[in-house]
């Protein structure tokens, strides 16, 4: 075992406070690093030390792999949790962590690099036989050679970014005659934001859900998943809420998906945690995507649901140690939703609103976590992603996991600012979420900023009918916890995605 | 299914704000009421309506049964929610709420006279073959008529008023010779506090753990427990940290004392949530105690480790609702730990500490609940029961809940009062607690105000080695969650349990 007596954490926000958390509850020695902007931040006063790598921009100081190996050196540190963003899935970052004798609290940097090219993705899951979107296997740059395919495919088809994430690069085409432009264009997008103009095309499907399967493999060869995450309430190609279990999943869909999670994991030779993104049709089909190799942002929901810490498991598969568990003893405990509170006006676009909490009270009491790393008086900075927390609820089915939810919505004070606050209570009370039967174009189908205008008088008339309602119908065929669907009958789930508006 | 609307919580402060949080979730329309002294309280700026009811004192606003039924009338109020303390346990009070046609949601007021008083309760559980703590079977207050069953069943011997509680009442005679005097003292202490002198003598049981069942019945007859709590840390004979399950018990114990509480509940009819309490000796015989028929400050750890949210199965219940599970449905998920957190000097024999919190900054992340009910720049009243706080922290197993206490406790930030966050602090360190060896002697036995003057330093390195020593003989050892006893061996705590000291 290689032991970690003292972690630094090279990240900010409330992923770095999670994760001193957790080593602190290890009885580790923790450092902190953060940015001139980060002065006042809590998970600067909360670690051991703390050390100032440099200027507001992320260029500046929590990008800087340099400067913060200096840190360690100086301060006798053994290990480093990337958190999330940042350099949480650089390669290189992670081979100077390992040649400077340190631990890196992550995946090795050859997982890293086969998974973070989707091409190499793809081509290493080959041999397992893991469902793909038809489409190329090869980056393609000549367009009537992607025209060809693309008629072959057939339409729609989507134009992506061999490096692309977020939804930057990506390009719908409805058929053969927008083809060539719209391909120039993704060209041109790709080149511009990630230096790299490589782009391969794709089956697009309509009504897509978004799935993923969180796994962790230890250094000796085994790997397990722990279940999925439904990650398909998105705003701008970006998660806003997720959930655990799945409303649409079945048990034999589960496994079934668990299994190819794991082939992927294997594909690499992954260990620590990971995420294996699935897209599943309106037909229940199930289509990799590909794996992000760290924690990810939503990974709570799936520790309440297993009753594991992620982190600490990550630190444990670190330091050499075998997985306390296998597959067969992990099971699925109620359900959890997460809803992540953005510094976003939902009312105008969801563009970005940076100021200062001038209220920041949180929600408490049975079924609630909250993950940030703001008080009230602070400044949400400019620099950074504009994320103020995780509002994170648990009850023993869905139904009351969306009732905590929007109690626990209500008593969140936030003044000063917007945020997705609002939005999350309008879609947890939408009669779509609700059944279960949405899919990742939910805002496009089903919200307009109107929406937002409703008097709380009228919601909560609204909410006491749906849980009413859905009290009924539990009651008429309750479902254990962990099997699905909870609520939509696979049915009509089917039935409504089949015309796609 | 009598349909509860509108629900009043006739109480105060953290478990006021508990029930009305979980009315909220299920769609109730909330009333609360508080006193003069409680205008600012956050149970009155959470509910939908909130009405003074009178005075500061308890006497003159929390206990006026009339008063409360006076709002239920003008407001259209359905049901109340007595919460614990006050009339949560007060018989006429439950009868009147019924008389005037509305839904008290606890027991039966025949249930509640049966098990509050500790002769009758005895009386009714005869026929289940309970085991009872050697000594009288009614009511005695001839002097020389007790001191003949007193030297029969063997001293040490205990004199307990009939009608107290909470320690009032109670002396511990060693011998025959000071008996005399002792059961005269504690007829006066009776008479005084509850304004009945009876008392009952019993075999003083040496080195005891306080160990408790949860229970909940229906109106159809269905009786289940769910597992036990450990309430052994004590100090001036009141509970301070609670866990569940406990360290202690076997599998094969669990389920004969979960046997023995179901069948004290069915002796009284029982319907709603309540708490059989039972002493454990040192040679793990268990003896009845008593019934408390109401929700138990304590009854978070038994949420965290089921799943259940109490307060929703307790109104369920009054509804006349059936049990939605059986007792083979439920199972123990992980470890969970409660800290009573006190306006108590623990440096000053835990005196009240009475003042305002000048900063009130709460603990918060994976694993971690508080439920409160002041925010900072509150006074503490002096009216009232001194509790500030619930911690209540839970993990995969005792360990990880330990950790994650001690991290939340130094996250906790109170000043302008002292409490007992020093004191969980040391007792959550200290190696009888953490190995399982303890009774309700800790205080007495392992504790001395000078305990709390350890640097920090101190006890971060003890703290460490604490968690290290955990962690090797759990690795020798693995036992599965819901396995007692967790760390402590029973040859072990049965040793070193021999000698009382």
């Amino acid at each position: 075992m290689k032991e970690i007596k003292k972690l630094l954490v090279a990240n900010r926000g409330e992923i770095a406070l999670r994760v001193l958390r957790s080593a602190k509850e290890m009885g580790l020695q923790t450092v902190a690093i953060y940015s001139e902007a980060d002065r006042n931040a809590l998970h600067v006063r909360y670690a051991d030390e703390a050390v100032c790598v440099g200027g507001p921009q992320s260029s500046e100081s929590y990008l800087r792999g340099d400067a913060i190996l200096e840190v360690c050196r100086r301060l006798g540190v053994d290990a480093i949790h990337p958190g999330y963003g940042f350099l949480s899935e650089n390669a290189e970052f992670a081979r100077m962590v390992t040649e400077a004798g340190l631990i890196f609290v992550g995946p090795s940097p050859e997982a890293m690099n086969i998974m973070g090219d989707k091409l190499s993705a793809k081509q290493a899951v080959k041999a397992y036989n893991i469902p793909l979107v038809p489409g190329t296997d090869e980056a393609i740059s000549d367009v009537e050679e992607a025209k060809r395919i693309a008629a072959e495919v057939g339409f729609p088809i989507l134009i992506k970014a061999s490096a692309g994430g977020g939804g930057k690069g990506m390009r719908i085409v409805n058929n053969a005659e927008e083809f060539e432009e719209q391909m120039q264009l993704a060209i041109n997008e790709a080149t511009s934001a990630f230096g790299d103009g490589s782009v391969f095309i794709e089956k697009f499907v309509t009504g897509p859900r978004h799935i993923e399967i969180q796994v962790l493999g230890d250094e000796h060869g085994n790997i397990v998943h722990l279940f999925e995450r439904e990650c398909s309430i998105q705003r701008r190609h970006q998660k806003v809420i997720e959930e655990a279990p799945s409303a649409v999943l079945t048990p034999e869909l589960r496994a079934e998906m668990g299994r190819c999670a794991v082939d992927v994991a294997r594909a690499c030779n992954y260990t620590g945690a990971g995420t294996v993104e699935f897209l599943l049709d309106e037909h229940r089909n199930f289509y990799f995507l590909e794996m992000n190799t760290r924690l990810q942002v939503e990974h709570p929901v799936t520790e309440q649901i297993t009753g594991l810490d992620l982190v600490k498991e990550q630190i444990r598969v670190a330091q050499g140690l075998p997985l306390a568990f296998t597959q067969d003893e992990l099971t699925i405990t109620g359900h959890a939703l997460e809803l992540r509170v953005y510094a976003e006006d939902p009312q105008n676009n969801f563009l970005p609103d940076i100021g200062t909490l001038t209220t920041y009270v949180r929600p408490q009491g049975p079924g609630v976590r909250v993950d940030d790393g703001f008080e009230q008086g602070m400044d949400i900075p400019i620099y950074y992603d504009p994320m103020i927390a995780k509002l994170v609820t648990f009850g023993k089915d869905r139904t009351e996991a969306i009732g905590r939810m929007l109690r626990a919505i209500d008593e969140y004070k936030i003044t000063g600012i917007q945020t997705t606050l609002p939005f999350g209570r309008y879609v947890l009370q939408h009669p779509a979420f609700v059944s279960g039967d949405f899919d990742t174009n939910f805002v496009r189908d089903h919200f307009t900023p109107a929406d937002l205008d409703a008097k709380p008088d009228e919601t909560t008339a609204k909410l006491a009918a749906v849980l009413t309602a859905m009290l009924m119908s539990e009651k008429k065929a309750p479902v254990a916890a962990g099997d699905a669907p909870a609520t939509a009958t696979g049915s009509n789930w089917k039935r409504n995605r089949l015309g796609v508006r």
